[in-house]
């Protein structure tokens, strides 16, 4: 493949037909990791034992943008999602809180962009409940783990493609 | 500040009220940086130099995502925002795009997450549209850069604060 | 059924799974009532025999608020439904003014939440129109009439149920 | 007040002008109930013991809602919410769970809407995550409990009014 | 004025910077007008007779949307919007029915995209429940009719300007 | 056809059910043109030789509303679009902008409005553009040329029919 897809030979912007493509089931999984202080993972730590509200409403907040993906992205076709899960994992030694999440549809078109959108939402989401502490943190490494459906079936990222 | 904010003493999550906090003109700058493949790079300046609606679609959806953003960060003020720019710097040998965004507004609270939605949407609208082509591509150093206004003042991202 | 299934093992919120459940014809029915002072149901009812904005209103935004519904409750799936109405039913000797809602998909999912929030924001787009006669106005029994298709298949609301 | 002040005199709906009013600050408090059976309240507290996601979701769901309001109900006005918190007090003996709300805002028009939109997205977000143990639940007693600021000054719900 | 005020120098867009800007009150209206069959706007005619639904879900459709203008036009700032009103003539000897909006705010920009939105949604919504008798309909005319506030002061659609 | 079908015998606004109808390929074309003075096309389209951020903004802008349109038109049915396009055509004699759009779902009801809208909030996103220079420009012959599939098949804008 050496031309964008979402552009046509003169360059302008379209949302590519994907009308013929075959109905099959689509899976991604993606990931984001927010990298901050050990002081902040503690609070994170010390407010999710108390009643768990903080991972859940980053949980939540990515959940629903992965259903409003096709609303963000502009070239995104629409989608109706069968099924979303994102899913925490902190680090203390590092300091970081490392989001994965998982979408599903049967569609003509693949689920990367929902289930990117909702690690990068839930990352933001777990910033915005920070900030006051730590303005200084950092989201890295958003990226596709994996994806299987479609015509070109199972993909899987390589931490080694030196990226 | 020893605690989190936007959870109240038992842990639940809220909205903090703001209502008496002071209105002052705030500025918030945040980046991104979409990380790729020297050939995509080359694909997306290619077409950029066609017609420029490669960079066009992402810098919209930062806008728009901006605008959006107290719809998607479950506990963030909806703001009259008063201006938003989204800019891109292509760099050849690194092989990628940095993305740098700037909102404004007169208001009681600050515009830190709208910033980093812009940046964030506009990184993955420009990962959308070159996923065909390279889907390993790796979203890195999601960050803010700098804030004015409010009570605490300027800050400015310290890059060798160890994150 | 001993589970919630929504949550997980670990009691994290999650997007069911509904991809293998096969696809039918679904419908739900669902109820809500406003109940006022008798002066300002005959407020309403002159308003709408003048020209019937006032329940026009309520039954549009109710169907716009069912097509929404998957934006506003987080777990809900996307559908695309094929049909929704809603209808009043005037009680004067009692004050009240009777919501029934419809929602019809052919999905793998139910439309309990569709027609559920198409009744709730009715009454609620009611209320905003007559709370400056009577803030003092209560919105009773919201539920699910009745429900078709899926694997439970026929279920309808049994007024004796002891709620 | 012996007219609709969301209607003009020719029945014709319209969103009232509201810019010669004052900004003060104002607040408003709204309750919604959700009524089950006491097996669905046990499931429901086992879930929340354990992390707690099963409240945050209703929680930033009906924080979210009162964001959207205006979106949502046809003649409300835009508002910039300075803060928005959402409460449960669950109720073993009569199997039921209330849902307080409360929004603020400095604006010229009230937030009534707002707290019972937030009210009642809670309310269908719990019936949605019970509604495969019991979709019998009820919601009742959706009203305003108080308000303050503007022309009209403290009004509070009285429970011997007759509704 | 010779340049384009929402690209800045090198040809990039953005959300002008409006936070210097005066508050003022800001009135903005426009107009738009569908052109039919008079058998058509018989029908209109007929069953607005009957219930008015069908102007009213038009109204409602166009007040909703003038709320929404920052969400559809990329570079429109997002505004409190202080009243809203929508108005049809139906004028059958021409076989049309011309609408008519107005919007308002007390802010530092204008409102001419809420009213020209209005005008064009609530076109389109009349559009939509006649199309399937005729898909042939036009809608024409779409314009500002009058605006008012900000430093440009009053400005009147002049009828003869050649467009 | 001698009903509007979006309403009832006793003219009650409804989402039509559309869920026998059989599920075919279906496409619809429209177009909408904005009429201006020479001068500002010529501004356009010298912003659009520098960078093509003008005509790349309203087509993006066009194309979410699209993917919007149930969202914006009471009674259109939510679709999952397969594919969408904008383009513009500059007629510099005539001092118009031309848009023409293409929208496309494997559906079982049609995207005529869909493609209606993209055409309409196309056009008003270059308004907004240039209405600092020209505020009086006009928005004309918004309609449909084409539609394909369904039950009534294909069906094309006669010129000549009186509109």
């Amino acid at each position: 493949m050496n031309e964008l897809t979402h552009v046509n030979e003169e360059g302008a912007a379209h949302m590519v037909d994907v009308g013929s493509k075959s109905i099959t089931e689509r899976v991604a999984k993606a990931t984001s990791t927010l990298e901050t202080r050990s002081d902040v993972l503690q609070l994170l730590q010390k407010a999710a034992d108390k009643k768990g509200d903080v991972l859940a409403t980053a949980r939540i907040a990515g959940i629903m943008a992965a259903k409003r993906c096709s609303d963000l992205i502009p070239l995104c076709h629409p989608l109706a999602l069968t099924g979303v899960s994102v899913d925490f994992e902190v680090c203390e030694e590092k300091g970081s809180i490392r989001i994965t999440t998982e979408c599903k549809v049967n569609g003509n078109t693949g689920v990367e962009m929902e289930a990117l959108t909702a690690a990068s939402v839930a990352a933001l989401t777990l910033y915005d409940m920070c900030k006051a502490v730590d303005p200084g943190m950092v989201i890295n490494a958003t990226h596709l783990l994996e994806k299987k459906g479609g015509k070109r079936g199972h993909w899987q990222f390589d931490d080694a493609n030196g990226v």
